[in-house]
């Protein structure tokens, strides 16, 4: 059967695609306060292009990154809330891009730039999805009210302390958002669990600043060094994370889950393979899947300390650091977490030097009940959109606001994503299939019709 | 007795001040590059200067850095090589100089800028001191041959293979070089043994770039980690290396060497409180002075991988570096200990990961007869210059050429420093005091004489 809004979209798609290149030009980067002009400046564009659709948008001042709110009134008396982020991360290391991150770019199929597919293309979909609805059927089948926020990934919490207040005016249905990946490019998939995030940073402080290493090597502790010393005390060569208290309380997986593991092809050498890496890594007794959905990190983003140059140079350094984050699993509290991680630190710092110790972002895991309807609608939405059967999968991956919608709003949040981890989020050459983008919007304009 | 040499430097010390601002002000950084025309210009313009003073002066060209020669003849058969170089650390961290590293300036009695002591304002007390000596009494004591390198800061090895070549031309009575310490301000000395160095530098790799850590997080190595935990294998918290063999080869001190240790005032808590660190640190079962005169070291001078940007960036690095380099003792040997550290690296590297190791510098410790006449005639004449008592001390840093003079010179070397551990070398704001500059050069003449 030859439907309307799937037409609209293939009709529409070249277009759609030229817009989606408008939105990524924006160098929303939220961590970098340098960026903070353009990226007031996307969220005015997308205010702007929700107008254009017919919606009533505004920009919600929070303090920080404004939040971009658009809603439409539709037919029916449900209604949902679609999120998404229009800023992204970093676009360093900017040498390993073969396009420029802010200069959307076509090849064979993708769509490469920052923000490709996390998350401006998978929010785009939803943006065409209703302008496919609203074009051919004149009306939303529910209420929709977007909620867009800046500050995903620099841990910013402007929404979840808008969502907090404006819980009673907003008491949706369901939340829907496209921020995950599907299982593999032809399995669309509907993910029920996502793991939480702490982010910390810390730093060693020595003498105060660099000093000869022959003048005074051997009786002043190395600040690098204690750094390392610290951070092997916390997770052992085979993948354990050692600080103590840290497994209590992560929950088994469910008998229905175990099973669906197994089944799912995952090839692990071919993974290997697609990172360069000589094999997989990580702790012991758990498969490579079991370690990516239902097993904590602890992992350094960044280190630091000392001389960086050309060749060598022979000092001890004055301080160094680490950024790190730890990804938490059902039924860890981030909180609780937060608190054996700082507490380790500093019983593994010496008294011979200073640990200073920040932390950016906390956040909860969730896991879902997949037999409620919204999810097995969501199932048949991917299964029409892509023409393929969808499944349901956990992720690695964090969203923070998800753990605020559920404590807030207490309804269920549906990740439709249609990325895929070999995007290159976060990295250089970020991409999106554009085949998924027209799929994934016409499985999102389904999934209102089915709500 | 007045001595018309030194009155000599007395009355012209303000003009060699101001001479030894033009050397300082070349930034001759031999590790870098981009300044090999700097470098260059430094060693052109201290040619020029030697050449003014009446010595005859070239430059050698052994690739690389030029090597400055400069020779004069004397009316006594005794012949001496006054080594120096020209070349200097590089600046960073930059931003922490009071005053900036190649606009050299005066401050309560002391140069401040990159090079005052190490080693051009040290090197430019033996050039004052033939001026003196030429000016004053019309020839000097002894042949005189200046050898001046331009890659003591990187490892270079052109001075030693110039050596190597030259070395039946030169036939030196002895070797003096001025690029050591002190004791402490009011007590001259005379170093008698130096710390060797290995320097290296390695990268562990994993992903072909940089990966989200929530969708690969627990199934990949993090480079940065494993490379924590290769440098905690390394070093034990409490200071002890743990790589097989090192502690081997290393000579006891002598009973001689002992006493003087004890009864050297070494203040730990001054400085501690000067490093601005809690307190000393370092190997268990040895004073603080034993660990910096007679005690091997692993140190990391610089470390980095991942992101480095402000607040957090959720990623598995591609890769992570450290700059690790390490102090020698007699009898360690360079090229052993190279290998027990490359193999101890090896086998701390688990096989998810690659290892890449280069390594840029090895020389030898060395240690000397101090009842050799000529050890005898520098402590006297350090006695003159600085009009205190001098003494025999070791040094825990490292002059590569000292290995190379030992070996193919078979002559004493005297090391007969006149700068503190204190003046910043190798760090920001590097200084040295005017007056150990002036009694440096008086001490310098006074040596030639009595050789």
């Amino acid at each position: 059967m030859t439907d309307g809004v799937d037409a609209y979209v293939d009709d529409n798609q070249g277009r759609f695609v030229e817009e989606l290149k408008q939105f990524m030009r924006f160098p929303s980067i939220s961590a970098q306060h340098a960026r903070d002009g353009d990226t007031r400046a996307c969220a005015e564009w997308l205010k702007g292009h929700l107008e254009g659709l017919g919606l009533e948008a505004e920009l919600v001042e929070m303090g920080g990154q404004p939040i971009v709110r658009a809603c439409g009134k539709g037919r029916g008396s449900k209604r949902v809330v679609i999120y998404g982020h229009y800023d992204v991360q970093p676009e360093d290391p900017i040498n390993q891009w073969e396009s420029p991150p802010f200069e959307p770019t076509v090849r064979e199929g993708q769509i490469y730039g920052r923000g490709a597919v996390d998350d401006k293309g998978q929010l785009f979909m939803h943006v065409k999805a209703i302008e496919s609805l609203l074009k051919t059927e004149g009306e939303l089948p529910c209420d929709v009210t977007f909620l867009i926020e800046g500050e995903e990934e620099s841990g910013g919490d402007a929404l979840a302390r808008y969502v907090r207040q404006a819980r009673d005016e907003l008491r949706p249905d369901a939340v829907i958002i496209s921020d995950t990946a599907m299982f593999d490019e032809n399995t669309p998939a509907v993910t029920y669990a996502l793991r939480g995030i702490g982010a910390f940073e810390f730093t060693v402080r020595g003498p105060k600043h660099d000093i000869h290493s022959g003048s005074y090597g051997g009786a002043v502790a190395n600040p690098a060094l204690v750094l390392a010393q610290i951070l092997a005390a916390c997770v052992a060569p085979d993948g354990r994370i050692l600080i103590p208290h840290f497994y209590d309380d992560v929950a088994p997986l469910q008998e229905w889950e175990h099973r669906t593991m197994r089944e799912l092809e995952f090839d692990a050498r071919a993974l290997a393979r697609e990172l360069d890496v000589p094999q997989l890594a990580g702790e012991p007794g758990y498969s490579p899947l079991e370690r990516l959905w239902s097993r904590p990190t602890f992992e350094i983003n960044g280190i630091y300390g000392g001389y960086q140059g050309q060749r060598s140079k022979t000092i001890i350094p004055a301080c160094a650091t680490a950024k790190i984050s730890t990804r938490l699993v059902p039924n860890q509290d981030p909180a609780r977490i937060r608190n054996l991680i700082v507490e380790h630190l500093r019983s593994a710092c010496p008294d011979t030097a200073r640990l200073e110790i920040s932390d950016f972002a906390l956040s909860p895991p969730v896991v879902f009940d997949v037999s409620d309807p919204v999810f097995q609608a969501a199932r048949e939405a991917l299964r029409r959109g892509f023409d393929r059967e969808a499944i349901f999968i956990r992720a690695g991956g964090s969203i923070p606001v998800v753990g605020t919608f559920v404590e807030q709003l207490g309804c269920p949040v549906v990740l439709m994503g249609c990325g895929l981890s070999s995007d290159g989020l976060h990295g250089p050459n970020e991409h999106f299939a554009l085949n998924r983008f027209v799929r994934g919007a016409k499985a999102a304009a389904h999934l209102l019709r089915m709500i």
